[in-house]
């Protein structure tokens, strides 16, 4: 982050986004790396789809796969974004922190402060797992119904649904440590178990599909 | 592929490499796009080594998160040339289906060439998946030895370094299938298994490390 506000990362070449990662700057870092490999994961079955459309053999799942398309290519753009939000997510607690402490007024503040900002630190890689489990369902589709060449593409698209989802729930997870909410906690974690249960069901299920292919 | 030759994808803006993956066309796949998540997880390695490296609290082990952060940006930068070789790695073979077939010596010299063109593009993937699990190896130094702030970084290092090998993994298998040279289907085999089941291995336990520490 420059004075000038935190790089937007759809401008700058890929070793760029690398670079940052790899560098002790706050961000891009983990939350936002598992955005961009989910990313990746949802291009990989919208090029499978791309790969099945329009060709004669693939008639009968023509539509079907065109509904893929439009909803991988949905769940990548909102990966894109979510890998830019998550570089600022936790922006706010650092924020609420700097606040004055002198009086018990300031004090109440502050902690109200940090306690929201920690809540939009936690949802930021949360919608990342929500999102990356779409991935690993259309990528299942795409290995099923898509063009047989390009299975392995499916495959590599559950697998990477699967670690977008994993890693993002670990932010998820080392936020919610500091959330007083007890009930926002209860749920997200609730939701959180069950995403990658489903996550990691799929992605078995898709790479022994894919290896049943190949 | 434009008629120039290959897209440069380190001269690109990071969205027109998700774009590329995403389209029909032959490049970049998920070979590439594996390579590229192994670089994500190196690049969290690394940053976790920048994020250790001069404070005094972790002083004691500062020389080995200096040979952790040498050993993952080799890693990262062999990565990233893998990530836009592996976009012409299946060239050969297609150049090779191209060649003439009308007398027996032409064909010979042609199925010497398609297996020939084979073999390097299953080397290429092959070279991914070695170097995706020293990514692993080295995220589980990082977990164990770095800044505990920033577990979670080497934590999702660990992970997208199993899931690149994996990846690449399946490419390598697809290309495998059609290699005649026995001995070379074997020891690729061999190692493909050995690989894989180190990355599994390194994935579970320096997730299970994270855990504790968050």
């Amino acid at each position: 982050m420059s004075e000038q506000g935190p790089t937007v990362y759809a401008h700058e070449a890929l070793p760029v986004y690398l670079d940052d990662a790899a560098s002790g700057k706050p961000a891009p870092g983990g939350g936002s790396v598992s955005a961009c490999v989910g990313a990746l994961g949802a291009a990989l079955t919208s090029m499978v789809c791309n790969l099945t459309i329009g060709k004669e053999q693939f008639a009968t799942v023509e539509t079907r796969m065109k509904e893929v398309l439009v909803a991988s290519e949905a769940a990548r753009a909102r990966l894109q974004e979510l890998l830019q939000e998550d570089t600022t997510a936790y922006s706010g607690v650092l924020v609420a922190y700097r606040l004055p402490k002198d009086t018990p007024e300031q004090k109440a503040a502050r902690h109200k402060a940090v306690q929201d900002g920690l809540i939009i630190a936690a949802d930021v890689p949360l919608e990342i797992c929500r999102v990356a489990l779409e991935a690993c369902r259309l990528a299942k589709v795409a290995a099923e119904l898509g063009n047989a060449n390009a299975v392995t593409d499916a495959g590599i698209g559950a697998l990477l649904g699967e670690a977008a989802a994993v890693g993002a729930a670990l932010n998820v997870r080392i936020n919610l440590g500091s959330v007083e909410d007890e009930t926002y906690v209860r749920e997200a974690a609730a939701e959180l178990d069950e995403i990658l249960a489903e996550a990691a069901a799929l992605r078995a299920e898709v790479l022994a599909a894919t290896l049943a292919k190949i």
